[in-house]
């Protein structure tokens, strides 16, 4: 763990995912929540991924982030190794467009759930991280209802400026 | 709110889902979080439902969990009015089996998300809504790794029980 | 409300449908129908929704059409709100392809109805709500019947222009 | 046509339709609008289909409600002879659910849209019905602002009646 | 009827379905059958529709073809209005990609079928007109078997080129 | 080939299949046509269902229809080695309900067509054998046109003693 | 390792999954092929997962089978352990009938191959396995012949005993 | 044959599929496994489909692959004809983008099994011919071993070379 005192771990099997996470960086900085990414496989690298997602936990890792493709097992490796909340994000790649990848993310068994977004949402699986830290951390509760408050005012704008007819 | 107390609302759009919650409810209990059950509908009690969210906000819920069938709008409508994590269970009813509850609850657009579990995911919507509260509240991190313990000796139990060959 | 005599009142929940309701605008105004757009979202600005679809009523507006992609709640939400007859448009954005629009959509709970037309099928949309004013504006009901009259011979024309071998 | 004052035609393809249409009636029931049914088929009595729009339509029938499961034509064979309203209900028979209903109801060409209903929905093919004669039909708006309110307190005395936890 | 000897006659419910019939023209072509191209639609022109088969029936057309779009009505309505094979190509036109369409032409109900070949199959709807036409014009058999062996030997002298490997 | 007069072959690729090729026989059989039923598999038998067919063709069967489930291979197998039509029957056996059936059958190669009809359509696939044979055994003509109109006397006697209301 | 001379490990997730690999060891049974069954969880018992596979390995198996339901990871969990063929069976457990776990267990990414047999293919998970074994034990080639023959047979018997019309 | 030693033959059914397989090949040339490349069609050449599996196999072929796209039989059409391993891949072309092929590949008969690799998975194909292999040509075995630490590498590279946050 360089960043000690990362409070989120974004995990990716490949770097082809990696567009599909800007949009989850960039929301997760915008709350200045410090974060960490990793390049960790499933499949290619299980042991690796079992020891960072430990290491993490034990450097105060609180919600995990997995972006993968196809049959998407990260979020289901990760959420495998720890108790804490891990957030799936199921990616359109291939020729089933992501279908493989939300069902592989979301139908898991129970007791080890993964929290899944929709597909290619890198956005959602930064906003719902944020808000499962506000909980324990109340300064980013008024960022979250500030951030909603501007999503509101955006699409009011987009109102005002539409041709009402 | 009656439950001054209670850490989850979970809300149903219809008693029909109450099966599917059933397994919620135990594991909830089975943390000793406190929690509080309404039925209410994202389309037949729209202003009671957002009335709820936010006089549950003020009382101290934490987290939301919301289970729907087919055009599943409950979860993403209790999204819309608070920024607290919002658990989604799509609930298999009707012809589509489920198909039609899990896109209508996972797709939701950015900045709005819905922490969605598998279809028929109750045990896993009270599994998640723990892990996210054991962020803040320690007491349940030990019980949730002692579950998760559990779960793995059930497993190995299972397991010297089935014949080898 | 700024259009007061406005029959139909559309929404979208972002501008990135708007070029699916382009067809659904400019069938509208082939009748002369006056109508009201509105960039409305069911998850970012669910208060400002409701809030106008009563506004909306009150001035007399008769039809309602809502398009969303995605977990397309906006038609139900319009719903919710209203006794008048709602059209649903899903839109085909994002990587299903409008599937989950369709089923978000189209499999509301009874009592709580969307008169569904097909994904991106923003000219029915329009279509549909002329069939539906044209019951108590009779002026309407001849241009339907010319307007399907030209459809036809529309296609008769391709018929005669096509080579027969 | 036997009742001249029916304001609904109901037409299924099949007897095996008519539990889906069971709700259909009892709705329009409810509201006292008078209404008729009839089995036809888009492809075994097509002519007779046909004769029969026409005849309904100078008789009055304001609304049509067709019901047909797998490549179910008739809504859209209905909506190929008249201007007025057509209300489809996919049926959910045969191997594939009723998705081979939705499909081939809603996707209609434009100019010849049917505002489709969730699959087996002939409670809802019921209320958007009312709902479309209650714009020419005041004394209906009265009773379905009443039906709506009937909804919302039957949900509101479930909660009342659910164990809150 | 212009061409008197038709003996297949080809429907598409719009001309931009024309693509997909160039190589259902070009394989009927190269077998020397006599044909008859037509645009008309199941929903835009049903009694045109309608007329042209029983004209085309009695003009001595033994074999339909139809392909459409979407909620693809146009293979059964033909079928409705005759007693000789339809064959029907479902065209991958719109967001879900002909599998709407696939399921409009195939699922008919018992006693009118529709002979459906695969979405976007135009060669192989001309291919089984030609099959079905060489059981009572005999000289058609022999171009068939001729036409299959090329399409072996074509299969082969590709892999002759093929570097092994 | 035991019945030499056969007209029609039917192949199932397993008896599991039997019970939805009874609708078939039936329907054949009302129409007097001789036809020959085989147990015959693409994968287990396939030199067996090779020599059949050929077999088949030179003892006069005109039309071939194949039935199965599954990765139903048979009626593209049959197409294989006979330039004749073949009607394909996809079965709805196995958890996916049919669809992998109708893709299996459906989706053939450009030259080898399998005419397909709806999932599980036994009877339509017997009417399109009798429409196929229509065309060169005139007498079959009369009959068709004749169950035809008994098809659509059915559906009016089912319409006039249904409940107007 | 209980039984040293196993040459087929067979995995299942849960125990709810031995009626489908039932088929699968009556197969391996039917060779005389020495297996060892073992209940292991890719998300409850990653450790003892891993740790199976190594000993496994080391002990002689050359062939694992897994079995897995939902977001169905397990073969490709045992893949990502092994470089041994790993042969995966997609269960139809819960309402996606077994498109999640086939989807889940086939699209793996490219350098972790799983070899996936049909949804519930116990049976042929386990002919599967025999014929990779029978590339270095030659005792079993002539013993699939044997199966292949009797297979042909058994539908050759099945063919003689069904009614030919 | 040409050549004597091929340990393992890629058939594909049109060259259409050619690209697919460029990655399998490169992935078996890679281990320095002698193979085969064959253009033969399930449908159009299916007796030098057969005829070249029988040759194959004496000549010491022991592991077949086969890809094909649609109605992809020819995976399953070399399993009817062999006792040795058969990886299908299903190749996504057309319309329906490869669902169609991976159904028609992976849902074979209990006793003719096919392996089936992910949609256009031609490296997983290579990969997994090369693990069936090593079980009988040991030094493959640490070619495997080697493959799959620089798989890991590859990956970890890519972590260590990706910023952190």
């Amino acid at each position: 763990m360089k960043e000690k005192n990362a409070m989120v771990a974004v995990l990716m099997g490949s770097t082809s995912d990696a567009p599909v996470l800007e949009k989850c960086f960039s929301v997760i900085k915008s709350f200045d929540v410090p974060y960490e990414v990793r390049v960790l496989s499933a499949h290619r690298t299980p042991a690796e991924t079992a020891e960072f997602i430990e290491e993490a936990e034990r450097a105060g890792v609180e919600v995990f982030v997995a972006a993968a493709g196809m049959a998407a097992h990260l979020a289901g490796a990760v959420a495998a190794h720890t108790t804490r909340p891990v957030i799936g994000i199921p990616v359109a790649s291939g020729p089933l467009n992501g279908q493989d990848a939300l069902f592989s993310t979301v139908m898991m068994p129970p007791g080890v759930p993964v929290a899944t977004v929709g597909i290619n949402g890198g956005a959602n699986a930064g906003h719902l991280a944020v808000q499962i830290l506000a909980l324990s951390h109340p300064e980013l509760r008024d960022r979250l209802v500030k951030a909603r408050s501007d999503m509101r005012e955006g699409v009011l704008e987009k109102d005002r400026a539409f041709p009402r007819s």
